[in-house]
């Protein structure tokens, strides 16, 4: 995709019933930053305003100090360009740029050419299998575990600046709660402390303050939980990977009412 | 620190008048995870759970697939370990896991061995001048501004999942607009079009929809923005680079309220 959001048919649960509904969500793809060429940096982002971001990444970092360091930026979100694969920049800096881009180094992952979130999830499914787990929750659970992670953000309360990530049962024993200034770290941390209980996570669901991004959804399925939750919303890669590797992907937890965007089977009415 | 949360003395502007008042802010730390005594990550993150964040990271990363093969998991949080500086969690692996770690580097901002938020600190203003600009605001030009980008954000209208950053003059003309999945990607790209437009940063005020961590903060002085105003909560490391880099920091402006923790001599009443 090279839209900014994604119409979909999702379903959504209210006052005890599931009906279907379209919904947007927001466009999630990677971009690749190239300094002459050569891979650089992959921003997962909404398309939209690549040389902008690429410039700004690259200020904002100190890899260029002003405008004149830039000699050249091209980019090809659609393919019409021959000479550039889609969701790439290509930048040429002068050489006293050049020289401050560091020791920085792409992951493995995303080390293919041109690529989008189409590639980039192939290439996940090479190496992350999809969920196990015949594990169900109803909807009443999750609205369950959602309020008592709410109750328990005791640093959110505090402050308004932390996020928060709960692993549990669908009956809510155990009930695992990490909170942190990143959304990833606290899903990291319970899930961390659950290894560490030797606990079963093909048995539990994932519960999150915030949104779904697609490293979030890659997070709960490499550690096997079948169910992620959240109170906000979901991206379009988030439940694209959702859907190839079998996790149920949840949001919007709030008043009473859930949307169920990926593998709807696991979650009874 | 190594607590989660700090109280702090700010002024709060509310109703036309402007108060001092004890807050409560979230902690942000770097924490270093090294295997085998080398170094291998550096996340910023709430204090607490650093084994369970370590551990957690490392499976949901992929490096490794069980817990047996964690040799041995070390944390010194409080200096007590004489072998372990603070902020640093040391993770034996096993052969396999350790050869699935890939090509990952630190970045050269945080090369040194027992790293804090003091001495990130540190390490930072040797690299980045204080932010030189005469600018002045009244709280009521920072509110218009907050509703005017919110109006503006088209694409969280739709699917509210998207972060909005927006550049102004107090004025409110020029006004740029970005939205992405990532707030960190927002800023860039609105910084990225001030660039292209060639427009004064010292003349203008950075709005943002979420919250002020200290890389959102780093990113305003880099760009050389006097003023940072948030409608979230700013994080303990943002506001010593604020007061460090000479960058005005607000934070939970709503309902015509705002919060002021730097340099609030830019914010005239």
């Amino acid at each position: 995709m090279t839209e900014p959001t994604a119409e979909l048919l999702i379903r959504r649960y209210l006052e005890g019933r599931l009906e279907e509904t379209r919904d947007q969500v927001v466009g999630e793809e990677p971009l690749e930053i190239r300094l002459s060429g050569e891979p650089f940096q992959v921003l997962m982002r909404l398309p939209g305003m690549e040389k902008e971001l690429a410039l700004g990444f690259l200020f904002t970092e100190g890899i260029i100090q002003k405008l004149s360091e830039v000699i050249t930026l091209h980019f090809c979100g659609t393919a019409t360009d021959p000479l550039l694969p889609p969701n790439v920049v290509d930048v040429k800096l002068t050489e006293a740029a050049l020289a401050r881009r560091g020791r920085r180094h792409l992951e493995v992952a995303y080390s293919s050419c041109g690529l989008c979130a189409k590639e980039a999830i192939s290439e996940i499914l090479l190496k992350v299998p999809a969920v196990e787990s015949a594990l169900t929750v109803t909807p009443a659970d999750i609205l369950s575990l959602i309020a008592r992670m709410q109750e328990a953000q005791a640093i959110y309360r505090a402050t308004g600046g932390s996020h928060g990530a709960a692993l549990a049962t669908p009956g809510g024993g155990p009930f695992l709660l990490a909170e942190d200034v990143g959304r990833h770290n606290a899903l990291d941390k319970v899930i961390g402390r659950a290894l560490l209980q030797k606990l079963d996570l093909t048995a539990m669901v994932a519960l999150l303050s915030g949104r779904i991004s697609s490293e979030m959804a890659l997070k709960a399925a490499r550690a096997g939980i079948p169910i992620l939750a959240a109170i906000s919303a979901p991206t379009t890669m988030a439940l694209d990977l959702g859907r190839e590797l079998n996790l149920t992907l949840a949001g919007f937890i709030r008043d009473g009412r859930l949307n169920i965007y990926t593998h709807p089977e696991r979650i009874r009415i």
